[in-house]
């Protein structure tokens, strides 16, 4: 959530000169990206009527190797119809540069906002629009495996040590123990696979209205079980702020907008609660990872585990009632 | 630069509402200005065509009473023809609002970006932008004591204490011992005075090439010394990353720009070397402030006062050439 590197205007002319969009007019530094340096750009067009652009700099956590496969991803969907960004690609066909060290990507500009507390209604399009994903992503040729499955979050877990968490919340290290092995145990082996978002909270979600008008942030998709894909979507949008309360009509509609796009099987079904405790615990592992390595008095808001560990008992008591409805 | 509080959707929803600019389409928080929290917003404009704004919230520093100052101002240079953003006013006409406990404000969205080397021509037409300025300034109604005089950096100074500034760079508590009294002592009483805007820097100016879009962040603006702005302006623009080089034929450019809009007298070319090293001793004085107070791993660049330091102690040695060639 920040700007890592400085990029002067003359270095900023200079790259978007690579490109067929016109001359650089604006850019400003914008507060968005996990770990990448984000700037929105503005240039005069290659048509001379003005342009917008995301341009994002890699800063950490993302293996270069993985770009083909998050940018090649976005053209595929766009051009499938599902509301992503497309990647401008350079006047020689490329589609992310280096600058310096760093590798770079144009990335279009789509109009939307964020929801903060989301509605029936919105949750039932973002629904729509996953499942829309999931069915455009089939025959996209590259591939990328989940580095954050159930054996990655106890490997995190385990690093971090139960006293440590404890340091964190005291009931912490008993919620994760309680559910840790029986999620490692039963964790489905046998269900769809596709390619999957892995990471659709609000914030990776620009709406207009009730309308999806993009579905941004790629940078955790991957292969892995599709209905886990719609679990963590359940889990990152159906609950009041702090995972405190279940949002009833919020969780039902996402379902219900997901199913009128692709059906779940029975087995998927059956599967989710289990799914939807994963995706909790995932979350509480890396927002463990994070905490312990960020100073408490780094002017950084740490983002508290405890949300996800009321997500997961939640989903521990009620995720049959939930998903068998 | 961040972004310090969270509006959501439907927060920026309401408050673009109760302007007459169109609905919300877009809104990217920024990273930009001291100690406010931006936002890049753009709305379907009054006319259905589109329309950008910035949207400025206010965290700290800012002395609300301060704000239809600041405001007022920009309406004022903006009706004369500076190029500064306009304030956009609310239905009622108010040109800030209240959320919650904090005072916001819409802004006009300008084009431009900041240089990181400017070139002679690019000096000389923020020498021309910052004459327009102080004469267009002359006839707006409301006035702002400037909260950083000589006494004021001295009393910074003595609070911070020289064993704690000597932790920052050994060097620099003489720099600031060898100067300071010569300031406090030979400050010019009686030189020409006005609005100023005390802070503009390369970051505070927009440029499309060679031309000034607009010059903004006016939040340290005030009535002092006419001749201490371009000083501030000479000090921000004419050296290389760090203070380490003097570029003449940019300092030459900016005073030679200024001088075609607003000659100055003999008395103020005269004080220009001493206001030269106050402004570098005003700048020495809060970055000390700021980096005491900033705890060294708290992932923000805290930034050397050395880079004035070593402005300082170049007009302490050739300020008489650089302002009586």
């Amino acid at each position: 959530m920040a700007v890592y590197t400085h990029l002067s205007a003359e270095d900023l002319a200079r790259l978007i000169g690579h490109y067929d969009v016109g001359k650089l007019v604006s850019a400003k530094g914008i507060a968005e990206g996990i770990s990448n340096s984000n700037w929105l750009v503005e240039t005069t067009g290659s048509d001379g009527n003005g342009a917008r652009f995301i341009l994002t700099m890699y800063e950490r956590r993302i293996d270069l190797s993985d770009l083909p496969f998050f940018l090649g991803l976005l053209d595929h969907l766009s051009a499938k119809g599902v509301p992503v960004p497309r990647t401008i690609h350079d006047r020689d066909g490329a589609s992310s540069r280096m600058v310096d060290d760093k590798a770079v990507a144009l990335i279009e500009y789509l109009p939307g906002v964020s929801v903060g507390h989301p509605t029936p209604e919105q949750a039932r399009a973002v629904g729509i629009a996953l499942a829309d994903l999931h069915l455009a992503s089939t025959d996209f040729a590259l591939t990328r495996e989940n580095d954050l499955r159930p054996r990655d979050w106890a490997a995190i877990l385990a690093d971090a040590g139960a006293g440590a968490i404890g340091t964190i919340d005291r009931a912490l290290p008993s919620v994760i123990e309680e559910s840790l092995s029986d999620l490692l145990e039963h964790w489905p082996e046998d269900l769809p696979s596709s390619i999957v978002h892995a990471d659709l909270f609000p914030d990776n979600v620009l709406m207009l209205g009730s309308r999806v008008s993009a579905l941004i942030d790629f940078y955790f998709s991957c292969h892995d079980i599709t209905a886990y894909d719609l679990a963590v979507t359940h889990v990152a949008w159906s609950f009041t702020a702090g995972g405190h309360d279940y949002r009833t009509e919020v969780g039902a509609a996402l379902l219900e907008g997901y199913q009128s796009v692709r059906p779940l099987s029975q087995s998927e079904i059956a599967a989710l609660p289990l799914l939807a405790q994963g995706a909790a615990m995932r979350f509480i592992a890396t927002r463990i990872q994070d905490w312990l390595d960020t100073p408490a008095d780094a002017l950084v808001t740490r983002k508290d585990p405890m949300d996800f560990a009321r997500r997961l008992q939640f989903y521990r008591r009620d995720g049959e009632k939930v998903f068998n409805a």
